[in-house]
């Protein structure tokens, strides 16, 4: 029986579930490995914060760079910093020997390239299942069970906080405003962290990191292209769901024409992509292969448990896995593909175009879309009270971005014409 | 770069899949591994069939049994028979010190106990990717990335014939014998093949497979309760569906008291578990343990391609993973379970009684559910075209089920009731 000896830095709730998970599961361990996990050291900024675990059975550490003196095998990061500490401790951990293991997106996405070449110079791993979605086992599955896979495309949703306010402004007539005001009521996202979650950036990470696995692409957190969910309101999802559809943040990548592309965006599901039906606080994933026309998985995106049943896999993967390719591909394999131009996919749209209440409004719209060749695939005229704006929805066919936002351009000069056009990109169900 | 040699026997849909697959990734594996996979023997039954890939490439054997003379290192099983010379040719290439991949889900069902013990006194693999679901990667889900999480419960539907029937009944409209002429016309099952389907023993041999996995129960095909989809009318999924339910048919497995239960039944769904969405072909499982809520994995359940990544997938495993627990428990780990009395289940049901159309019919039945403190939910009456029996829909609370059995035992044999009861049981979304 092996003993394997890990550090824990950091011990919020999901430090503190992943040793109450080890705790919990001792023997459970026994029936399914050759190894017993000792917990070495722990080391948080704060000792004595209250935490569902009693720490005094564990060796402190005031800091965990301290960590690198004990012989320990695998280093855990979950402090969460950008970099800082954070990037200090995983990157002197690798250069130590020692296997590390991430929950941290922000570092990987903004760091990962570096790191993950350290990890391979000093042949460890530096695995990261915790810092994408969860408790879904998106990056073993990528990596090690559809590893031989092409991978043709990745999406997903990738946040749970901005899917919760989402599927709140559906299913309660929210505003936006009264929605986020929950979430935070409830803990899922708090004030300084609200700018991650609905500017779309912490999908964006995510996304980042699974552009990698699936593509083989070097880490570069600049080809995102992102777009939070901040504009929408409660009427476009109500317009959305008329159309059929329902209105998610989207993260997804492709390769097209050799190039990336990443995109963040808020995006008009249909209703049968099983993306549609993904509620609440809850990930998921769907990814297109050369093999596979479609692999779905779904689950919790966050919490303490779910969090740390991923950390604790990353724990087994280091003993029994010998592929040490953090990434899947060897490091030497990536590519570093140049960013795709938003401006050139061709994507069908929807739009809101808030307009005076006088007559010919429309026909001038859609003869702008005429001089361009945009075909428009439904028009929903909805007037709302006298004396407001009245909103004009349209759906477009499939258009190149560059035609449409010209166009949509000229459309904003007009007078009529009287706030930002809202444009958000339509699933055809048949990319 | 290590050259991993393979032996094929059986080239239908998915032995053909395979070698066209590992011709067409030849590149891409070097981009993610440290092997070649090199084909060293085919064999089927039928050498001049006509195929989708040239096998004049590769040595052919007239018997798969001479793959032992050669120095492969994996036999890979696809003739797909229960016992016979599948099971020879397994059993005697982990005599032989060969790893085994198969994609046979009744031979392991029914010889998986003698089979994998076998594998582990030479410690070999005997993987099985292809055998449950397709291409959804659910026994390297079970086995590696959620393996130290303990699971509570699997619930999935795992065969797409009769998955697919039940969707064509409920979309266009159609009796159960038309919806399988049409799937025996699109190929998805034939005549030979639809007692296994339509039976739910297809299923119940994969559900074996996954309680083994989950629960480390001993491979005991007897201990699965098994009701197929025939008694199902196109009414039933109506009914179900006025009342907020979706027909599937459910293969589930878990643990009550250290019994174990394992079923596969028609079963009512509600619209808010993920299962009910899976329509056509598809395959889809949920799973709980005691760190997740829910991870709920939807793909392909068949189909060559699909199934070849499966395969492949195992391949990749063989020289990846060095944990050779081919059921994720340590053999000697496996439990010997009883089976759970399905008479002691607690669960609502769904009811239909074909009846009489006379007065105080209602009135009758309700007054035998009085007596055994049976308690009902709902009621639908529903009159057909006059002179024809009139179906009464009954749901109820949660029921043990025994009680139940009894008291429609007593139902049944009033004069007024026309036909057997049909009985379902109903995802109240608590369990």
């Amino acid at each position: 029986m092996k003993e394997i000896k890990i550090c824990i830095a950091g011990l919020g709730n999901v430090g503190s579930s992943v040793i109450q998970s080890l705790v919990d599961s001792k023997n459970f361990i026994n029936l399914k490995s050759n190894f017993n996990i000792n917990i070495l050291g722990i080391s948080a900024k704060n000792k004595n914060k209250k935490r569902i675990i009693d720490i005094s059975k564990y060796e402190w550490f005031d800091s965990p760079l301290d960590f690198l003196n004990t012989d320990c095998d695998i280093v855990i990061e979950l402090i969460g910093e950008e970099k800082g500490l954070s990037y200090d401790l995983v990157k002197n951990s690798l250069k130590n020997g020692k296997h590390v293991i991430t929950a941290n997106k922000a570092m990987l996405a903004k760091n990962g390239s570096e790191l993950f070449k350290l990890a391979d110079q000093n042949n460890k791993y530096l695995l990261y299942e915790a810092a994408v979605a969860g408790g879904i086992p998106i990056i073993k599955t990528l990596k090690n069970n559809i590893t031989l896979n092409k991978v043709k495309k990745i999406s997903g949703i990738l946040n749970g906080t901005t899917n919760y306010i989402l599927t709140m402004m559906e299913h309660d007539n929210l505003s936006f405003d009264k929605a986020i005001s929950i979430a935070q009521s409830k803990g899922y996202t708090s004030p300084s962290e609200s700018e991650l979650d609905i500017g779309g950036l912490d999908s964006a990470h995510k996304l980042t990191i699974l552009s990698s696995l699936c593509f083989g692409a070097e880490i570069e957190f600049k080809n995102n292209y992102i777009t939070g969910i901040s504009e929408i309101k409660y009427e476009d999802i109500k317009n959305a769901k008329n159309l059929g559809y329902k209105i998610k943040l989207i993260s997804e990548s492709l390769i097209v024409n050799n190039k990336i592309f990443s995109i963040t965006s808020p995006k008009l599901i249909s209703m049968n992509n099983p993306l549609a039906s993904v509620d609440g606080v809850l990930n998921a994933i769907n990814i297109e292969t050369d093999q596979l026309e479609s692999l779905f998985l779904e689950g919790e995106g966050a919490g303490g448990k779910a969090t740390a049943s991923s950390v604790i896999s990353d724990i087994n993967e280091i003993f029994t896995n010998i592929n040490v390719n953090s990434l899947g591909f060897k490091i030497n394999n990536l590519t570093k593909y140049t960013k795709f131009e938003l401006s050139n996919l061709e994507s069908p749209y929807y739009l809101r175009i808030m307009t005076q209440d006088i007559t010919g409004v429309l026909s001038k719209i859609t003869s702008y879309f005429k001089d361009s060749n945009i075909s428009v695939e439904k028009i929903l005229q909805l007037p709302e009270t006298k004396d407001k704006p009245i909103p004009i929805i349209i759906t477009t066919h499939k258009v190149k971005t560059e035609t449409l936002l010209k166009s949509l351009e000229q459309i904003e000069k007009q007078s009529f014409v009287l706030d930002k056009i809202i444009v958000i990109p339509l699933d055809n169900g048949q990319e």
